[in-house]
């Protein structure tokens, strides 16, 4: 969920001087143009790591926009009239009414989190705070309120560095907060809190937004695109509830450096090394496969990724020191007549792996997410609430021992092209390449950015996101058999 | 949320034998409508207490409809294949397709149910399985499954004369329960945990429908109304999610009998009797607003009631002990220009009494779903998401230690009519009548059903409704003294 927040995103000086004054010009139209429609409120959640630049970004919020139609609340020690009611009674008075901006520092998701890190309270006590938030958050939102809700992030290196740079300035230095951030403890388990939260509560209609926060002009262009188009679609939208204003983030869009682009690409393995790892990861899995420990799970490949990326070729590798009654590979093509009069992830929930066995989906339902949503095959409705059903999807899966790891397989353009055009060339590999592949070839960024969201919105702790470098095919293969490997050897180790 | 389900309600066989044909030729039609458009499916859940009749009415459908388009599952022991899978799956496998009906008997209420009332799982765990239900449901309404959800009810005394009745027909007595329900004790907390699931579980998109289960021709042709026009609602309906094709239960409107009419309205305290308990409970109640203990808790008093019930006469008394300084009368009348600016229960929420203190609401958040419902001032989708919003609300009031009291003061159509006249008669209460108390009398029934509608749905364990028999103003005004000085003590006692 973090990932692309991890990349040391950044923006240079030219770029945001270029970009700013238009972005603060339409902000401010914007906003007045909301205060005019008094249709509905805006509320900003701010959270995040320390030091990832969140009272900084409240700040320019405030110098670009008109400050007097935007109120800033931070929630620190409850006070004596709070104290005497009940806990949601602090926000409420503070919510901001419609035609108007409030920004919550210090809000609901903070207490929770600081409950959790401190132990304090369990995960059951989380979920039911968590529980309750999502009533709130939708309630608001039925009740004509546009949410918000930032995660400002940063790497635990990028902290350290910028906690030491904050502690020499003497105008910072005297920053206090109730968490021991030079732990690197603390950052392990405010991390993982945070991700079970973020998890659960990004909901299509008030979905979470992960910014990284180790450059200034990435985070404020960021930030304020994210606002502006939040409410420029607000304010075009006649009826409520507002309907789903959150296209996905744009933070694959912005910059041309992406999450795919951090791939090291050049990654590669000569043969006699991929043919001497090959059989000792197929030997590995095979042997893991027969472990008793393996009853007590089951085990799922997810893979998805470019055309021509070798998906297949992968997947052959993966399953070939395996004894056929242990795995099945599930092709996901067009769903069939039965599959279509079902809700979406019936198709997949019917290929579960019993316990011991072992699934592939070449493609799987991150379809929606990807195919369906570059080609208009659903409505963005539709699209935008799958992130958060197929989380809920993967920890039920998670919840009862399947071991689930997922591989996008990524290839350049140029690699691509090389692939098409020698599969023209093959005759056996000719059924391979069809006017399709070169359609999709020329919505390459549109596929890019939905990858980029894909990952932002649904790796998670308990199923994370795998990206391959693979333009090596035998680099490719080994990374693949290692990480499933060591997804099973950890998941024996938990028991 | 079961008043209205333990009042014995019946239809005559005359009544049925009239209804029965035309009902059912309806829903068959209905049902090849459903197979028509194939747009979508039809789950229907079946929980409730033993004896209730929960057998009997999906026997009944599957004979008014046809069988061959309705699926019936039983969930009882998982199979081995199931047990090899995530717990979902289960229910997944058997979900009706579009166009068809399915029926699931022993769903994931009843496992959650019982592991409950079993002790396996604390309400912690509980919670989280719901939400993990409430997920599931809402997925399903988004993907075009319309979702009916019956809890058949009986009395604590019906169903003991059920069981009985059972046992002594060789036709019943084979059939066994995992619950033990000879036992008291079984049936309150069976009862206790049903409610917490119902409060938690009833959303817009797929509300409870609490079915009293002791007269065979009630319950059927009740069960068979509501499927009927929710049926036909969403085959209306264009869109996609289903737009509320779910009206207010239609209990109340379905005989003549309902939760208000099962009051006894005779009852009457004489002048001598009235004046000492008058005394008596002001003094009580004076007593525990000044208990050490009442520095834990808040005391919060909604009054309700047909128009001339005598609420502000009931609210004097109330406070006529008091010291002014720890109670606060709040009047709800039409929201100022700020409380329009805000999500509807802003204006209730900002009036929260402090710890110790006393705030008497008269009138209050349950207009949306009384005049606002019945003279249209909200749209339909808005006061059906009231029942649950209400219901979270009272819930951080209550896990706050706020005690709600909630009184429906109930008059009779000729007592309203004599007090109205009266009023027209004496110069100094010709204030209190307008042309509007006029028009809303001829409301009359469309206010009944909204009043049955609204304590089925918000009376729950930890904010029940008190019905008060009014049409005697002392008895009314001793019942809502004492019934307020119970649930202090009450409240007091459990500290």
């Amino acid at each position: 969920m973090f990932e692309s927040a991890e990349i040391g995103r950044c923006i240079d000086k030219d770029t945001y001087d270029a970009e700013a004054p238009a972005l603060r010009e339409a902000l401010l139209e914007a906003q007045y143009e909301l205060q005019q429609q008094g249709r509905f409120a805006v509320l900003i959640l701010i959270n995040g790591i320390e030091g990832a630049g969140k009272g900084e970004t409240v700040k320019l919020l405030n110098e670009w926009m008109d400050p007097r139609l935007i109120q800033v609340n931070t929630f620190d020690q409850q006070t004596d009239e709070e104290l005497a009611r009940p806990s949601a009674w602090r926000y409420w008075r503070q919510l901001p009414p419609k035609g108007r901006i409030g920004v919550f520092f210090g809000n609901w998701y903070s207490q929770m989190l600081q409950g959790r890190v401190h132990k304090r309270i369990k995960n059951a006590v989380l979920d039911q705070a968590i529980d309750t938030t999502l009533g709130m958050e939708r309630m608001l939102c039925d009740e004509g309120t546009l949410i918000f809700k930032f995660w400002f992030h940063l790497s635990k290196q990028h902290m350290k560095a910028r906690l030491k740079a904050l502690q020499d300035d003497p105008l910072h230095s005297w920053r206090i907060s109730p968490l021991d951030w030079q732990q690197s403890k603390t950052y392990d388990k405010f991390v993982r809190v945070g991700e079970r939260i973020l998890r659960r509560t990004s909901r299509d209609y008030a979905p979470w937004y992960v910014v990284e926060g180790v450059d200034e002009y990435y985070r404020s262009l960021t930030v304020g695109r994210i606002l502006l188009d939040g409410l420029q679609a607000a304010l075009k939208a006649k009826s409520r509830p507002l309907p789903h204003p959150h296209a996905a983030p744009l933070t694959s869009s912005l910059g041309e450096h992406g999450l795919l682009d951090s791939l090291d690409m050049n990654q590669a393995l000569d043969k006699d090394t991929y043919t001497e790892q090959l059989i000792s990861e197929q030997a590995r899995l095979s042997s893991l496969m027969r472990d008793k420990r393996m009853r007590r799970h089951s085990l799922i490949a997810v893979f998805e990724g470019n055309d021509a990326a070798g998906k297949g070729g992968a997947i052959r590798r993966v399953i070939g020191a395996l004894d056929p009654r242990q795995y099945r590979i599930v092709p996901v093509a067009a769903p069939t007549e039965e599959e279509r009069a079902q809700p979406y992830l019936w198709r997949f929930w019917r290929h579960i792996p019993a316990r011991g066995k072992f699934t592939v989906f070449d493609r799987s339902w991150y379809g929606r997410v990807l195919v369906e949503r570059v080609e208009g095959f659903c409505a963005p409705g539709d699209w935008l609430r799958a992130y958060g059903e197929i989380n809920d999807f993967e920890e039920q899966l998670s919840e009862a021992g399947v071991v689930l790891v997922k591989f996008w397989l990524s290839i350049d353009q140029q690699t691509q092209l090389e692939r098409f055009k020698a599969r023209e060339q093959i005759p056996f590999k000719r059924f391979k390449i069809t006017e399709d592949d070169w359609r999709n070839r020329e919505k390459w960024p549109l596929y890019r950015d939905a990858v980029g969201d894909m990952v932002d919105r649904t790796s998670t702790e308990i199923a994370p996101w795998t990206l391959v470098e693979a333009n090596d095919k035998r680099f490719a293969r080994i990374k693949v058999l290692r990480t499933i490997n060591e997804a099973l050897e950890t998941a024996f180790g938990k028991d």
